[in-house]
């Protein structure tokens, strides 16, 4: 970390601080300029709070220079984790299609669709049981009942399921669901975030509606640090001031992301558009970023779907988008 | 709602859309222009999903006509709610003082700081528990022990405490507290807003960091529609691209939130700026601005906070504001 | 344009609203509900302010049903424009290559760089004259003596250049260039939108820092409506939280322009991220969002150019990247 | 400007870097860590390209330590500018109220209003005479036409007049004229900022719709630096995604300009809102937050007003409202 004085600031102040900073156990390193000087903290700058510092009256400015991520830091694991579901693996350059409708519904429908995606070239199921929704009064998930469908659909069709959970307490439910997803809306619920890092299972981690990079990685961090290393970032579209669009797809965070950790990156094109002819031109464009994989709405009857119906593709657009994506895949 | 179909849509297709929405238990009124349908749709359209609508090839646009929010709407219970915090009142011409530094650290400094703001003219008291940090390295909070040390603060004092819950199977530990807080991260952990709900404690709830003022309004309806009404709504400013401030305090959601509910708003200006020195003109705006009351940071020792101490006033700081407060509020 | 009246609306106050709505000369289709009245305004609507309409205390909403654009609007001009710039064609599935440094710096630079773009693959040069810099102690560009420069690139290679018009009293200068360029600040001056339409010449059009999509059509709008219909439109990145990339690229907003309207749509991923290393992943991102051409900085030495020489590409990059767009359009 | 270097860089590259930076003419002081080294660079530094140094392969991280506005920067002018407009001051203690209509309509109305506003207390008359509307469709203003009505209500009133000039070719129109707007779609029309800097007459200066406190004080510097130091800077709302309001009304920016600049902070509530209702209390808010003016659309019609009528008070509720600003202004 380094702390830079203003001009002219008088020993004795300069002094108090440089004591104060040795007394929460860092080294030091003073540089003296013609009127400038320039402190560099070294030791375990992680607990040291910038913005305080910065507010002092005798500092200029105050820039970290390491980054505090750790577990997911590319630079201290320069290998791309790979992230296994069952025989499906993610990142390093294999790549998960993962499909399926926004709610679970009905034992029939998920297990249609299930068979529908498998047979466009999923390989992965995705459907929500426990459902985020900003209204009280609109439809919540089949909850318990949904998850049972899932599971159904997954015997039938032996693909993996990626649901989401919104509440620890529900954790047993999730036994035989293979990837849990943590939605937009909870990416900062860190103490749902350190109990999931406990389980071991793959983590699906969904950025938040309005969270940088680095808050992403944070939070991957969070369930790291607990000691589950099956971690997968996803993009998903973030809030700007678009008005055709629902969110702003920042596919910018493809790259950034694989520059900034070895985790696996997908990307939502459904959530991120809310239009279904959005999703194909933005699912094409966010493989030729070079993300680990793609998380799409699919429904078979989309115009009678209990939520998100808008923006869900059907069976044979999602079949024909496969083959184009198998088609970038192969260029880049 | 209103659905505004195409021009010149085949009358097969619209009288699909119409035995549809019929078949849905709605009625569709039909006005037929021009070269132009508009479809006026009455009864239960809350459960209506207007982007799906939106989305058929034979509609132009839709527009939801009545408001989805309705515990905490203006409309339906014109006065004002005051919430009761033992002796204290917010809402209704009642302003709330809530003071204290942002955590906890150990019982003389918050008992201290507790003497401190009392004297100051607070009349309740925060100060934080459990912590979200956005860092899993970050100092997280006393938890338990820290509630402990805030109870004794509530005893020597009398001032009625605020602190923030995260985390639902905890709420055993928060009998004594006054009001729970749901902090920015967690305004959409939607489990957690309905178990508050059936606590009957008052609630602050704390607009999330990109949330519209609708959400928000939203979020109480969960508290409100699974059964209490005791919601002070919090703005603390909002994510932009802001360079020298950490947030945008959003003043304007004042005027706008009391005019489109009866829930008390409380105004956060320490979070919202990040920075000590900001926070005493952005609390008379505030208060200018008509809101019920105001949380702010207030240390005894901001350069050794353990977190946020940027941000925090010194209790004379403090006692020169809340002198200057109290004039704006007898000028408006 | 549709106004939905209050529930239960004096009806003296609603006659006089259609009174003074027939008075602006438009037609008022009355639809009277159960509660509620709509009126469907019939006419020349773009004269009428919805805002205003929408303030009226008699009013619940407004929507309009009309889009507000009209030359560029697809509705109106089903088939792709095709932007010609000598034998380069723009739009219509023909692909723009345009590249060259940020900006002109001496002659053998601008020469040497169109010869190396040119073997690379690109079809028309770019590289700024005037240069609009936040700051007035930066450099400004060469101005006249970089249009010079730029024409001997041309000469030497045939490649139609590219390049940023700031102020309209300097047109004159730019009668050898090919395609005006209206940069990102400027894309609400409107009277250099106005003016630029008088000339007949195609003009790139940078979208906003902050702006819709509405409004950059909108812009588009001022340049075909005095008479110029050669608008390329450029998505370049928007402003957001954004916290590794400089900006935001929206690849959205192309298949969303495409929908919208006819004209072609480029990509520039150089001021959108502002990292060289990101540029390639975004510009095949960008391609398989079915862009029509991107424009990307290049520098022979990009350790040494006088501006944004961070988001520049070396010109065997270029060469590289050409290949990988290539593959990626034969695919799409 | 201080310079990171990553670690354990080659010697040979570190000195390469070194001699680069020594070869601008800078000063290049080195503080040799453990395993880190730091550049501090002294000497002219507003030339550096921080960017590109920033994308260096052996460097970590660079940071300016010196601001790069000067003319503006209260570190280099500690007293309050105070600009005078004839009699009336701006600044340093003195409050401006501007009022009047969006639009001037007809000599009529603009003089009517005119005595209105002075009678409620105003001390300064604005009307747009050149409107920047987002659509070549909309209503343009009066031009010339609306300067001569503006000309006969300051005749009338002896009210100095506010208008928004465009087009630097229009200049010789405003010769009467006593303070010149430059609007928000401008604020980075930077050849127009030079041209005003070169007449000496006060330049209201609006903050664009998302820019930074940077931006806007650069842009301040723009003018300043071409000779003309009477600049009033003005916050009008930023763009985020607001559902209810127009804009943003960001009064954080009143404190943290005055913190940086010396210049006068006026603010404009009628825009930031675009509702009328919601003018009063930011009005309030915007003087408790210490702000040096007021900018506030009145209309002695809002129901016919030609353009932004929503927003606009009546001249009784624009009277009320002074009065309330006064006793604010005694309180602070």
């Amino acid at each position: 970390m380094i702390v830079v004085l203003k001009n002219n600031v008088e020993e004795e102040k300069r002094n108090q601080l440089i004591d104060w900073l040795k007394g929460m156990g860092l080294g030091v390193h003073i540089s003296t300029g013609e009127s400038q000087t320039v402190l560099g903290l070294i030791g375990d700058t992680g607990k040291v709070d910038a913005e305080l510092i910065d507010s002092l009256e005798i500092v200029e400015s105050v820039k970290r220079v390491s980054e505090t991520f750790k577990c997911c830091n590319r630079k201290f694991h320069p290998e791309d984790t790979v992230v296994e579901v069952g025989d499906v693996k993610i990142g390093g350059g294999n790549f998960a299609m993962i499909a399926g409708p926004c709610s679970v519904e009905n034992e029939e429908q998920i297990v249609g669709i299930a068979r529908d995606v498998k047979a466009a070239g999923a390989n992965m199921l995705r459907g929500g049981a426990f459902k985020p929704r900003t209204s009280p009064y609109d439809f919540q998930g089949l909850k318990a009942t949904g998850l049972e469908f899932l599971k159904a659909a997954k015997q039938e069709t032996g693909l993996p399921i990626v649901t989401e959970i919104m509440n620890i307490n529900d954790l047993s439910l999730f036994d035989d669901v293979d990837v849990l997803q943590v939605g937009t809306r909870n990416m900062q619920n860190f103490d749902l975030l350190k109990e999931l890092g406990q389980t071991g299972k793959p983590i699906l981690l969904k950025r938040g509606l309005a969270n940088t990079l680095k808050e992403l990685l944070m939070s991957a961090e969070y369930i790291m640090a607990s000691g589950n290393e099956n971690v997968i970032l996803c993009e998903r579209g973030i809030r700007t001031y678009s008005d055709y669009l629902r969110n702003t797809l920042d596919l910018g965070a493809v790259p950034m992301l694989h520059e900034l950790s070895h985790l696996p990156v997908i990307v939502d094109p459904s959530h991120a558009t809310g239009i279904a002819r959005v999703v194909p031109p933005m699912a094409m464009a966010a493989t030729a970023a070079g993300c680990d994989g793609l998380i799409i709405e699919v429904h078979n009857d989309p115009a009678h779907a209990l939520c998100d119906g808008a923006q869900s593709l059907k069976p044979d657009e999602y079949a024909a988008l496969v083959k184009k994506i198998k088609a970038v895949r192969e260029v880049i």
